[in-house]
């Protein structure tokens, strides 16, 4: 590894601030470690800890399985499980080079929300043997972060998980997204002056994540929805729609508009870019005035956020050195915190428009272009989220504490 | 929970030292947890850590695998997989109530040799799902601890694994208590002056540890050994023997015994228990002179090694607050210690008897009926382990660094 600056993976010129071998010095050996919480040093605290303490303490779990709760970490863990094909906007590189990306998850679900988070990168990309591994190990968890696993796989692993299990299942990429993209949205909404059923957006990007940020919008009362894949606009009626995108488009692009995403975007409110394409300026340039552009593609924008800042007038990204960052970070610790909180048994509808709630509600009237959505580093986040979460999981019924 | 004195579950009447409310306060909440390795306490930190520094070392793993070992945690994590049917001398009491124990492994593996490893109960029982299950995982740790699965399905499952994976795969349960009785055996041979082709030993017990103590102490050399199991001595020719009995009893029990372990004691010089059943003072009497007990059941022992103690010259348990404990973490920290720092596909029997080897030479001639085995907390214990497992390792060619 030589010391050079990074940025030859970028396709605007981005130069990152950081140095390449500071960057792989940092992620050497990993960045998550598992360290035990009590002490066995001498031989009465480990008789204690281990052998023949321990049985006493398995012995009571299986006369009653509920103290497994008290008496063991799985109700503090989560399993954050990939099969690789899908890893930040960087495809299908497989369970090895997932990762890191995987331990970073880990280490924010602690350093945000004090979670126990594992990760689980699967040799396996088959939908059936995915939910088998899951399903198997589930007993070792209280919860399942689902990422980075490739649309339309991800629809299927996470319902048919969902009902085999009593724990939260959660696909982040769609469902942390969504809750952070709505949350950001609201605020952005407010800065423009536009009332949510006033909006026209583009989606551009119908994966894991374009399909629930686009759910979640429509959910939220927003006017209009076109979602474009690599191929364009979805409308009724295109040729070869999978089941899901046929769902889709059933459902959006009011006007049947066809053709490219940039075309779509003229006369837009807002786009939102999940997609790893680009987008041109003239494109951004046609937008409506007050144009609001969430350029989410990790780690390479859709447009160069100081590009479209010449023509929006909120431009977020889910980078962190750039303002407004639309990041899932601001959305899982504190859901999966409140879920666990609560032992919720599932992760409802209910629960993640609290969660975009509470994140909007944070940033408030205090709104302004630089300033849609609460910093990460906001220690006001993830026990906002949490407890909005917790709540909304006793209202469905679902919370077992 | 009230604060009883714990000795419910004790068929001696052995008084536990320490108070039932204590340990049920040591195991609340569970014993470990997963702690970042690095800081991320502001944007730049968090820009290397996660998005978009970390997409950098996602794609030179992906371009060059062989970097995973280096900028994850992968190649220091190992699974502690168990399906909780044979947990301790509790048997099968299922996945819940298994997690306390495995947490205890994780718990030793770190503070012993700095392992990272993650319990991992499976909500199956069935051979062929654990086998897809811990395949799939695998991608994500650097060996396989594989834990209290009840025999014979154990064997088979240990076999198929270690064929499937380039990582380590180990039964604990078997090679483990092995290495660690084959070196307490050479600690108490050494002090009842009787050399390894002298011994005639008898095995209660062919689950799993009983088959691995057996096969390693033939490696080993020793005279002779009669294994029991619930029905009594194993024999050439008894009825309905499944597969590991029947090839077991063609290498054992060269005088065709048959009857009770009990019967078998008489003359004899070493007496293994690892059967959770219960052996008399008398048959413990009847052993030759010079007798060597080790009662391993856990948490119970087959016999109080205060009676053994009447009659044997060197009396082990599984206890901790007894003399001479034989316990599997004296080896499973530094066999897996020095396994992953080569880098090591597989562990051979010529490292687990390497690892035995070292033991036995931790007491050496300072052997005698109070110390035939170190102490856990001698910290020599795991490197000394882990130094002769690598050389081993290094010298069956399965080493990769």
């Amino acid at each position: 590894m030589d010391d050079a600056v990074f940025g030859m993976h970028d396709v605007f010129g981005m130069h990152d601030v950081f140095e390449m071998h500071d960057v792989f010095e940092m992620h050497r050996h990993g960045k998550i470690s598992v360290t035990p919480t009590v002490d066995v040093s001498d031989a009465a605290s480990l008789a204690m800890a281990y052998t023949p303490g321990v049985a006493r303490v398995c012995t009571a779990i299986a006369d009653n399985p509920e103290l497994a709760a008290a008496y063991t970490w799985a109700a503090n863990a989560v399993a954050v499980v990939t099969d690789g094909t899908a890893v930040l906007g960087l495809g299908d590189i497989g369970p090895k080079a997932a990762m890191p990306v995987m331990e970073g998850k880990s280490l924010l679900f602690k350093r945000f929300a004090n979670v126990d988070a594992v990760p689980i990168c699967l040799a396996t990309t088959d939908t059936e043997q995915i939910i088998a591994t899951v399903a198997a190990i589930a007993p070792s968890f209280g919860g399942i972060n689902l990422e980075d696993i490739s649309a339309p796989r991800c629809f299927e692993i996470e319902d048919r998980l969902r009902d085999l299990l009593d724990i939260p299942v959660f696909h982040d990429d769609q469902h942390g997204t969504a809750i952070v993209a709505l949350a950001a949205l609201r605020g952005a909404a407010r800065v423009a002056g536009k009332p949510f059923p006033a909006l026209r957006a583009v989606v551009a990007g119908a994966g894991a994540s374009g399909v629930a940020v686009t759910n979640m919008l429509l959910a939220a009362g927003i006017g209009d929805i076109a979602v474009s894949d690599s191929k364009g606009l979805i409308y009724r009626g295109r040729d070869g729609l999978n089941p899901v995108k046929a769902d889709l488009a059933a459902r959006t692009n009011k006007a049947g508009l066809q053709g490219s995403t940039e075309s779509a975007l003229s006369g837009a409110d807002v786009f939102i870019g999940l997609s790893s394409s680009t987008v041109a300026e003239e494109a951004i340039a046609s937008m409506a005035p007050g144009a609001i552009v969430f350029a989410l593609s990790n780690p390479d924008p859709e447009v160069h956020p100081e590009v479209a800042g010449r023509h929006a007038l909120v431009v977020a990204t889910g980078r962190s050195d750039f303002p407004n960052q639309i990041n899932n970070s601001l959305a899982f610790p504190g859901i999966f915190r409140g879920a666990l909180d609560v032992r919720a048994s599932a992760i409802t509808e209910s629960m993640k428009h609290a969660a975009a709630d509470a994140l909007a509600a944070l940033v408030g009237s205090d709104a302004d272009p630089g300033y849609v959505i609460p910093s990460q580093f906001d220690v006001r986040v993830a026990p906002a989220v949490a407890e909005a979460v917790s709540l909304a999981a006793r209202a469905a019924g679902v919370a077992r504490l």
